[in-house]
């Protein structure tokens, strides 16, 4: 097995792509024949909807075989947390991927694509706010994913729940940046960064490289670690991701955030074992 | 004087507060009859706009008393920072005090009040920053403040212009929150955050306690800096301002953010010299 300071290269080198589809029996992320579940910091799709998603683009799969930072936000909040009520609602700053995953595990919300919120702050606002009659006691959470519509009122009413009533501070990921049109955007962990700066805390965050995540995963799969593959293209979320999870591999693809030069420089976050320039080259060799 | 680990309590002793007077010629932010100049990190309102605000609550100053970060910002990019033309135009995120203030200095400006920019990104957003056709090639500044209508697109086009364009990046003030109602808000270093963790850079601030700003303030009102005191009730701003300054002395004013206890900490951010529970203790002592 390559060491974690050196990564095999696999592109074009058939023998070594076989060898390396015959050392595991899942990859995550992923869609080669083998049992596959796609994990996706995305927090702004429910896994209906990722579904649908590759439906569209040809990749068939079933609702069961993805698992997104807002399901796994979901579960830490039903199942781990478990606050006692009645302060156990959580204010969402995101979008309907998140709702939809509180909603199908029972979980109390508010805020989030509520139009209400889509808004100017206003004086009312700001005195509301301040003396606390705009905010609902039973908020312990509050939860922050990426958030097309972010605005001021949204940002001010999470840092009153986060400062005032101490609610805890979950992320569904704190990506810097959102991949999109072959550039990058701002990401979830850009978005939520005013409520990290006015509160002085960091949230604890759900998705890759979470190992909170990757322990849903285990239990909902049954996977068998030694013998399940990390595939992705970021090394601080993707990669690390199943190095900390002590998975049997990890494998970088290139196509997308980080270069190999990336992980040669030094204080690298993470070495993957292998790598390819794109994953169509592997699964075209593995056929 | 007062060592930097001492600090002085003036409120009742009617004497001390006699000496302390006596020893100035200047204050900065204050009212009391002897030369004055209003220091303030918010960006939102314009001088002109600071001296009728000020008016309405019975505070008689000139235009040319008040001193903004939109101000010394302006004065930065125009008389320090002088971009050679075409590529110096500025990208504002933020509110109509910085527009006026770049607009008095004649530097050209695009973004911060726009109502083409106040609404929600779309695909064609997204294609067109991700391929630069919606940029400006000429934008070489991103100079960001408070903005109450901070949101997605804004963010999203502040970013190409820090990334793509290399775009020099500036603050009028860094400020985590904004004291309103006697609560604490999103202030401009927490509006900006997510271009300064998506860009991975941070801001030069150009408003207290960034010295940019004193030097300003002391080549326009050609003030004496051992006979200046800087008051405030920020430790990390408008004390910090004062010490780093040299001036002669600095007020810390207990109404505000911070408490004796902040600087009594260890690791404070800085310690004033002198200190009075409620400027209006001292104002009607000097009278």
């Amino acid at each position: 097995m390559a060491s974690s300071q050196e990564s095999r290269y696999l592109t074009g080198d058939v023998a070594a792509i076989n060898e390396f589809l015959d050392k595991f029996d899942t990859f995550l992320i992923d869609c080669d024949g083998k049992r596959t579940v796609f994990v996706t910091n995305n927090s702004t799709k429910s896994r209906a909807e990722y579904t649908k998603k590759f439906a569209a683009k040809g990749i068939t799969c079933t609702e069961e075989d993805v698992f997104g930072s807002s399901y796994s936000a979901a579960i830490y909040i039903s199942r781990i947390l478990q606050l006692p009520a009645p302060r156990n609602k959580v204010f969402v700053l995101g979008e309907a991927g998140i709702e939809a995953e509180l909603r199908s595990e029972g979980v109390s919300f508010l805020g989030g694509t509520d139009p209400a919120l889509r808004r100017d702050i206003t004086d009312a606002d700001f005195a509301g706010l301040a003396d606390g009659s705009l905010l609902d006691p039973d908020v312990g959470v509050v939860l922050a994913g990426l958030d097309f519509h972010v605005n001021y009122l949204k940002l001010a009413t999470a840092q009153q729940y986060l400062s005032r009533g101490r609610a805890q501070f979950l992320a569904t990921n704190t990506d810097a940046t959102l991949p999109m049109n072959h550039a990058f955007f701002p990401g979830a962990g850009s978005v939520l960064a005013p409520l990290a700066n006015v509160a002085g805390r960091k949230p604890l965050a759900l998705g890759k490289p979470s190992q909170a995540m990757m322990d849903a995963i285990e239990g909902k799969f049954h996977l068998d670690r030694a013998r399940t593959c990390m595939i992705g293209d970021r090394l601080d979320t993707d990669i690390l991701f199943g190095i900390e999870g002590r998975l049997g591999g990890t494998l970088a693809v290139l196509t997308g955030v980080n270069k190999k030069a990336d992980w040669e420089a030094e204080g690298a976050v993470a070495h993957p074992a292998y790598y390819v320039d794109g994953l169509s080259d592997l699964l075209a060799a593995g056929q």
